[in-house]
């Protein structure tokens, strides 16, 4: 495809992502049809001979959107929302046109140093401890999700736990990562990858009313495993649980951890976005503990998947740990020690140029327009909070300090599991399920710039209409 | 960012790479600046108020093109190329612009099945033997890189060994992996990440001439281990080294992993993709041991990074191995079993749509368009060792099978070295080195769709030209 195809091949390509964006409001949410029937539409291989972009635009509009969950949709209330944004598009399409690929500095040197910096500039939003940032003994990269940035905690954390011998022996004892019961599955799955089996997560009670981890809970299971000869690891402590959005007291785990030599890792892979607001930073207090911290700019910052920021507060222990430098790779960049080489900072080798999609975020939408999306989504999850609060049929499940909301009706769990089937059968809406002290649970999350009052409101009309045909008279 | 606003702003970048890669040609390869230069010419922070993209688009050419290493760039010869493409990138805008996050069938049965497909489109491409397609017990799923899917691999592969203890237990014995000397180094650092440490890997000897694996020092090897008891547990086999694109012999590799029960990952992220051309798959043969296969259309089949293609011919076993499945993931299409959840196919829990860049690049090729491109940097590859053969000063370093040759002036290695930094400085071109059998060694790599005779060509004359000047006349 030449440069002249490009343009005219790319320009009809945004026009029709435009009209896809402009269209989603009328779409159903989700898709009907039954496993197997994109497969079943498709031919059996590729053509022979090449075929022009338009007719692969043609079959997006009849084989693939039709049968998408659309995660854009200003109805989209599922998981954590992923939310784009149009400058992400954008930025993330320059990276695709430079083709650029990031392992090394020296493999594409404005890569590594733009990362760096809109690491350090997010470090600054956040409010972040200054041992986070590049200019001194840590530093901030960009990984593909938490749930990477959870398994390179971990792995540094053995690291460190072993004394060394980690790199060369392998995991040679009993290590222990430690989590609350609303943890995120990442994290047991970080403990199988890094050898430490699922036995090797104790998993720590929570608070009944907050669901935030009980220090005196973790204090215990550290007590009985050091007696025990086993090896306290890691504490991932959350700053807005998947479930509920609960927040975990730092400064008491962080004093135990500092007490016991434990690496603190703080996952606030949704709830970190918020801190862009002084005053939803509550949640960072004690944050001054922490090894390493992440937080998803595709959650909740306008950025599209995939982009999880990450830092820890000595980047040396990171590649002391992760580092392998084959012949093929050495250059005179890597030997001088003057640069950062960020293929020793994650799990894979290569890297696509992603701080373009953040640099162009934060500067279409700067300081102000980041806050107030913040904001718009924790008042519109009040404003839905208050409906829930006014309806004596339901109830809240748990705190909302975020743009989440647990809630359900007072009914027992089929009732619930109901009411979310069919207000999600409308194609309106699409809310998820979690459960809250064994009970079944709605979570409706806000995330969506497109997501305005009218949205929350449509959803609330759909449960009250569902609860009026799902409850007794 | 509205649709309208996005629709205007797209165009502009659209142009903006349509520029870019038809100026490419004219710009030097690599930048001379120093690092920090681009830390140092960026504001401290983002703005208080959004900016237009204007603003950004203009900082994009004074502040990241003139530093980058241009990897799209008809001279880069380095490492392996990881050449995009028109539609490689239209794809990806296009799944950039849907926002899905695929990571259950639930989360968007598009991107799940397209996936699917694709990757059974491929594997018809490559002719991988039958196991690996999704009708039987195998599949195919997408990962970053070929990284990734060699540590998932050893994950499985350590499970097997372990009789299924490692989910719950860990790594509780001595496991061992097993490469040649010429593998990559992404097979140490996915025995450390998987708690193995570096002990783990065994470096197998090599056939001096070709550099493949010698398959009597492999047995050796294992059956030194076995008596050892240390478990043999994984044999990661090369087609297409990274130093030289040696071809390890599958059939007697093979026959040795069937005899031990040790599991076989055939990494071909390079040369994978040559076998989209029938009269380039010798490097196959006894693939039919294997039991999971990678390569990357990232790397030569047109296809922007990151997308590794990577094969199982057991998925049960892989979904065993990695999925955690918690109440906010649950839903009726994956309790049903019908379906497909890539979230336990790979570390992370979320991802891309990046199965649209295959179906954009698929479809604009066609299967003849995709072998000529092979079959173009096979014959630019040759082309360059013949000029190489017919100059005395010259030597070839190792065979060339496919579109990476290693030379080298019969000098010692400082001249080498001054010769690869002579070129290289010259802005023209851009190659890497290697060591080959302990020499200084230097590699010119084919790979993008717009490398030509010409340059080609040029690089042997910018050669020719610096060896003039660095031997005694």
């Amino acid at each position: 495809m030449t440069p002249e195809e490009f343009r005219r091949a790319g320009h009809a390509v945004v026009d029709w992502i435009a009209d896809y964006w402009a269209t989603l409001p009328e779409r159903p949410v989700t898709s009907a049809a039954p496993p197997g029937t994109v497969v079943a539409a498709l031919p059996d291989g590729p053509p022979e001979r090449g075929e022009p972009v338009e007719a692969v635009l043609a079959d997006l509009d009849t084989l693939v959107t039709p049968h998408l969950t659309h995660w854009q949709h200003p109805g989209f209330f599922g998981y954590f929302p992923a939310n784009t944004s149009g400058p992400s598009v954008l930025g993330d399409l320059v990276s695709s046109g430079l083709g650029v690929q990031g392992m090394l500095w020296a493999t594409g040197p404005a890569c590594t140093e733009l990362e760096t910096a809109m690491l350090d500039w997010l470090a600054d939003l956040l409010d972040l401890p200054k041992r986070f940032r590049s200019a001194g003994a840590g530093g901030g990269v960009i990984q593909d999700s938490a749930s990477s940035a959870t398994l390179v905690a971990t792995l540094v954390a053995v690291h460190r736990a072993s004394g060394g011998r980690w790199r060369e022996g392998g995991v040679d004892r009993r290590y222990r990562a430690y989590t609350s019961t609303q943890g995120h599955s990442s994290i047991e799955k970080a403990a199988r990858i890094a050898g430490l089996g699922a036995d090797g997560v104790r998993v720590v009670e929570v608070d009944p009313e907050t669901l935030a981890m009980s220090p005196a809970a973790l204090r215990a299971a550290v007590e009985a495993d050091r007696a025990d000869g086993v090896v306290p690891t890691i504490v991932v402590a959350t700053v807005g649980t998947t479930s509920t959005t609960a927040v975990d007291p730092l400064p008491e785990i962080g004093a135990i951890c500092a007490e016991y030599g434990i690496f603190l890792h703080v996952d606030a892979a949704y709830a970190g976005a918020a801190t862009v607001c002084p005053e939803l930073r509550s949640g960072h207090a004690g944050l001054e503990y922490a090894d390493s911290y992440c937080f998803d700019p595709h959650k909740w910052l306008l950025t599209g998947f995939d982009c999880d920021a990450f830092w820890v507060a000595d980047r040396g222990e990171l590649i002391e740990a992760l580092t392998v430098l084959p012949e093929y790779l050495r250059n005179a960049a890597t030997e001088s020690g003057a640069v950062i080489d960020y293929r020793d900072w994650q799990v894979p080798l290569g890297r696509r140029f992603r701080a373009l999609k953040l640099w162009f975020v934060l500067r279409w939408y700067g300081v102000e327009g980041l806050r107030a999306h913040i904001r718009s989504g924790v008042a519109l999850a009040a404003r839905f909070a208050d409906r829930v609060r006014a309806d004596d049929r339901f109830e809240l499940a748990a705190p909302h300090p975020y743009s989440l909301v647990c809630f359900r009706l007072r009914a027992d769990d089929a009732v619930n599991a109901e009411l979310l089937a069919r207000v999600n059968a409308s194609g309106r809406v699409h809310l998820t399920h979690t459960r809250v002290a064994g009970r079944h649970t709605l979570r409706l999350a806000v995330g969506s710039p497109h997501t305005t009052k009218a949205h929350v409101d449509e959803a609330w009309t759909l449960l009250s209409a569902a609860a009026d045909t799902l409850l007794p008279h």
